[in-house]
């Protein structure tokens, strides 16, 4: 970074023979988060959060983040505190600086946009695109706990929740995005933002290929000491796991850096997805990706 | 462009020993326009715009934009195609590809933020902190008419104004900034989105000096053939010109590309901003910048 904020707009350096990775994306209140149901300084993670994955997803390095934030007149200034701390501590842990972005007054309710600058080797980034027949479909961690909490707030219809553990906020797998990419191991990525069914047909959509998994093959996620339900792991967002594929020759390491890596099912020709089910059944898959509030 | 819109983030690749410029900039509905009082392809226009015009003032090549866009459900189909055709008019013109953003449902408002990625020689960006003591300041074309219509649509309770002239929207400065970037004629620049009061006190507060400017040197556009009036031209936002200051042994032509380049002042030790008026009265100018709806 050669300038950031206090200019008209920011100058980074790339690495030497690096191309520039950009993902942008919104986290608006009442759309994407709701202020009562998480603790600010978790939102401003969140945040942040979604847009590094996007870079990790490409098997790329982020360099620094834009912070577009828009706040009612009446939001009391503890809740931006909060809010920047979870953010800028999610940057710091990455390295990556926070650039610029742009601050504004809202008419009601708490708008951001995230902006991520990354760097990849040229030529090097790992495409939506590069799913092929015969690949085998690989996830990283456990899926479907942050639906599963979601769920069980709405349930609830409770107000207020705690100040989370540190320890319970999802990390981007930025590590796991750039091992698979230097090792030539994925040929396809995408991260784990709007649920798994839904992730995944991106992926044959812009591979113009089909996908068959096994329910019993997916990981899913615990939440105090119980399995979450299938519908979770299978349709939930907000994970931030990395979904791949590689060649089925490539040989995949059982865990990257302390993480679980499981083959969860094949890429296929029919362009379709289906899900094998405990019976053996092979039923088709509609992607019921990641509802917001609205 | 390598890779747009359609995957976790998009790839581009920069020319060859050049540093990357990144902005954004929020147009929020009730903040930044109002829905009612300016067609939806002009305030797409602006939105780009904005983006396009702090490149420009780093003497830069814009790249690629990446539009953020909520809308509420119940927003009529044509306004978002208005806004779009708009946007990607002057995207087209110049060069830009709209290379990604994100889409979201908004709870009430439309709301808009544009990153604007651009290059520029390495080491060559033009900063605001550049000027020094006994710099020239100059200011290309005429400042004040958009604050001097925007006061006239307050003052009529204008509900609804028409389809403006293509040749109404001011474009970005682009190609003079690079002008003046490449000719080492700029030691800083800034654009005139805030208006002249504020934008050169931000070039005197980043430059750590004073300046000195003259109101009859302030080249006042003409609305309806009459000069609008100088508070305008002093603190009126949204015109898009650029304001610079030069080493006074530079030659500075008096017209880039057909656009007037008038010399306004002077940049001073004694950390003020001072306004000579018609009679030789010397006054401290306080920044009067661009006032939000909100």
């Amino acid at each position: 970074l050669i300038r950031g904020i206090g200019d008209d707009a920011a100058v980074l350096r790339l690495p030497r023979g690096h191309e520039i990775l950009v993902t942008t994306d919104f986290s608006l209140e009442d759309i994407h988060f709701r202020r009562h149901w998480a603790a600010a300084t978790s939102i401003g993670h969140r945040t942040l959060l979604r847009g590094l994955s996007d870079i990790a997803a490409m098997g790329g390095i982020p360099l620094a983040a834009f912070l577009s934030l828009a706040v009612p007149r009446n939001l009391p200034q503890p809740w931006i505190d909060g809010f920047l701390t979870g953010l800028v501590r999610l940057a710091t842990r990455f390295g990556v600086s926070l650039a610029g972005g742009d601050t504004s007054q809202s008419p009601e309710k708490v708008l951001a946009d995230i902006v991520v600058v990354g760097s990849v080797p040229r030529g090097r980034a790992v495409l939506r695109s590069g799913a092929r027949v015969g690949d085998r479909i690989y996830v990283t961690g456990q899926l479907g706990a942050a639906a599963a909490r979601l769920a069980r707030l709405y349930s609830a219809r409770q107000t207020r929740i705690g100040r989370p553990r540190a320890g319970g906020l999802p990390l981007p797998r930025v590590a796991i995005g750039q091992f698979l990419r230097h090792k030539r191991i994925a040929r396809s990525m995408i991260d784990l933002s709007d649920g798994l069914s839904t992730d995944l047909s991106h992926i044959c959509e812009e591979s113009k290929v089909g996908a068959e998994i096994s329910e019993q093959s997916i990981p899913r996620a615990r939440l105090d000491h119980t399995r979450v339900g299938m519908k979770f792991a299978l349709h939930g967002g907000d994970d931030y796991e990395l979904l791949f594929t590689a060649d089925p020759r490539t040989r995949v390491p059982p865990t990257i850096g302390g993480t679980s890596i499981t083959q969860i099912g094949e890429i296929k020709r029919a362009r379709k997805l289906i899900l094998c089910d405990a019976e053996g059944r092979r039923v088709e898959l509609q992607p019921e990706g990641w509802e917001h509030f609205g």
